[in-house]
């Protein structure tokens, strides 16, 4: 089943906006077993989304259409689906009486262009949006099936997963065995990989802030075995360098199994960290506290870092990542301080010390690295090291930790 | 000139990554008035490949193809490009001899296959990539320019920006003018701006986390004038609403601008509002202390908060966040506090206290919010509307504010 994903909206195109919709379909159908080969992104015009449709339509099985179901002029994806499919829009009473209920309940005044919102083409089913005023539809015809859903991404998500999903879902068997690895450049990671799928299944691997990201997929009557089969090896191949979450929940999972709490001590990441791990819903149970320092002053006050120590070594030096994790867990009664000291540039580096340069501790263990890129790439790698230290901690207590790599994360 | 863009990747139809390239392509485009109509993004299959840059070549004057310029044998761009163009691929000594030099310089020991990165299409211009080992190219064909990228971001971006834009940088006169507002409805600012702008101009909006972007476009002879009038009556209808940069960056240039320092006090935001803050370059200067205080004990402990008040009130209520910023400023010696409490769910939320509701302070100042959406949709909510209001203190006490529309944040 090929599916193509059809993206309108100028402002996507100009890139007010970014296409987050379709990087979500694309998981959701790779999950259930569904390939997508193209993506059209077009902008608010008649013509060219009719021609866009209508290209899609003659080379894919399933065809997602996202946005242009608002009540305004150039909101065009029931006329385009009308002239595409010759299927004349007609008024759907229930529709319009949902339409009218739905803005009563919301104590909001309609305009009269939302009445447009009741038209469907001829012979399509409706999809129910309980979450905006835009319902979408689908169409079968000529062996293809097309479905119009809104763009917001609060409205589109559930109706795809409630009313597109059930309706394609692919039949065929197959199984997906997904993992994470830290700390181990992708070209090692793929190598491994590759070693232990040979040909016994098909692997997928991204990259992203340091974490890459596996995916192995096996069909055939023995698929479930030849999974477990693979994932052993794979977990023999990388050891500890592997887990199977985000690496904030994996965090957060790791702290609560462990019954330990934390604390965090941010610089240079400037509440990155404590943002990623309160994206974790629940992590309230572990994460007690986390404190940005970015000035010597509050490192020394807020964390008991000794001012002798940053007036010897500097604000960023391996001995005052340590003493701010370290003053971190002291200070808040946490059972662990994870803390980064680090420049983040642009500006603020010298030749001893560049800009990049990080210096990341769990407790009493510290790691010192250099990170290029920008001062938001450098925040997003240093943040990640620092939450993998805490996962390789808690596994090597645990005493679950595999065959020991070593933590390596230069690349 | 009309653009088309070309993603390529398997791994951006199926969502392992979102596809920001393109996004920025587009707003780069955009600045530059050039219009992008159609983006395609296909996966990494020769015969697909070869069919979508024909098509783009077909309808578009610039084509701008992204990816599979790596050294690996499913890196196809070199090879479609040869076949659409009918240009056979040509070995360049140089090119080579600077891909070896470049792992050299960086010590890495270089695959054999590397060399296939020194090949181009004949008659191309080499695009120089001090980022990476992928070189780019360019041709130009039957009234069509063609340039080939790199997919990493980082190696990507630069190459447009030195070696591609100045090739198709548009030589027509227009100009653009930019802002940003807050705390009203997208509605509501569009209204605004159409009345503002009439027929003398075009202009387009996006939302992101509440704030609403504003670009208006005048072209012809008197395009400078135009814009200066226009804007001056945007400003008349919006008010202290409107602004000009990023809402962290215009928080702490108005916190450099007055003198001014700011701590900040997280709760259910857990590290948002100072991640923000510390995307701006040179925010140390203002920034003195963030504090993600996720538990009584915490606010107790770091801010001062009055026990009694968090037992009288519960932590999530508007005397909390008052006490919080205050506490944040005194504790730290900054000028300013800003506070954020509440309930980011999914779960935590009561009758009376319901899932999303946030009490925002600066100083002594109190706004109770209660935000709809998952649990990082409030986070983002509630962290833009406590930096809007830091916003809007800083230019009250500035006395700049222009018309008073009052701070209005529900959507």
């Amino acid at each position: 089943m090929r599916v193509e994903v059809l993206s309108t909206g100028t402002e996507l195109l100009r890139g007010r906006t970014v296409d987050t919709n379709a990087a979500w379909l694309g998981a959701q159908l790779e999950k259930a077993g569904l390939e997508v080969r193209h993506r059209q992104t077009v902008d608010d015009h008649p013509g060219r989304l009719v021609d866009a449709l209508k290209l899609a339509c003659a080379r894919a099985d399933i065809v997602l259409l996202t946005g242009g179901l608002g009540p305004t002029e150039d909101d065009y994806t029931r006329s385009v689906a009308e002239e595409a499919f010759h299927r004349p829009l007609v008024f759907r009473p229930a529709l319009w009486k949902a339409i009218r209920q739905r803005f009563r309940n919301h104590r909001i005044r309609m305009a009269a262009i939302n009445r447009r919102q009741a038209y469907v083409p001829e012979g399509s089913v409706v999809l129910p949006n309980p979450h905006g005023s835009a319902p979408g539809f689908a169409i079968r015809q000529d062996g293809v099936f097309f479905a119009a859903m809104p763009g917001p991404p609060r409205e589109m998500m559930p109706m795809f997963l409630d009313h597109v999903l059930p309706r394609i879902r692919r039949k065929a068997p197959f199984e997906v065995w997904e993992a994470k690895a830290f700390g181990l450049p992708e070209g090692t990671v793929d190598e491994a990989v590759r070693r232990a799928v040979g040909a016994r299944a098909t692997y997928g691997l991204t990259v992203r802030g340091g974490q890459v990201s596996i995916s192995i997929r096996a069909e055939g009557s023995r698929r479930k075995k030849t999974l477990h089969d693979l994932s052993r090896r794979v977990r023999a191949a990388l050891g500890e360098c592997l887990y199977g979450r985000d690496l904030p929940e994996e965090v957060a999972r790791g702290l609560l199994r462990a019954g330990k709490t934390i604390s965090v001590a941010e610089s240079c990441t400037g509440g990155l960290i404590a943002h990623k791990l309160t994206e974790v819903p629940g992590v309230s149970e572990v994460l007690l506290e986390a404190a940005v320092t970015y000035s010597n002053d509050s490192k020394v006050r807020r964390l008991g870092v000794p001012p002798g120590l940053i007036r010897t070594h500097g604000a960023v030096s391996e001995e005052v990542a340590r003493a701010m994790a370290l003053g971190a867990a002291r200070s808040s009664g946490a059972s662990m301080g994870v803390a980064v000291t680090g420049i983040a540039g642009p500006s603020g580096g010298s030749k001893e010390k560049p800009v990049g340069l990080c210096c990341m501790a769990v407790d009493g263990w510290v790691e010192r690295r250099i990170f290029q890129g920008e001062r938001s790439h450098v925040k997003e790698r240093a943040a990640g090291f620092a939450l993998n230290m805490v996962r390789l901690k808690l596994l090597r207590e645990e005493g679950h930790a595999g065959k020991k790599l070593g933590l390596r994360g230069r690349r």
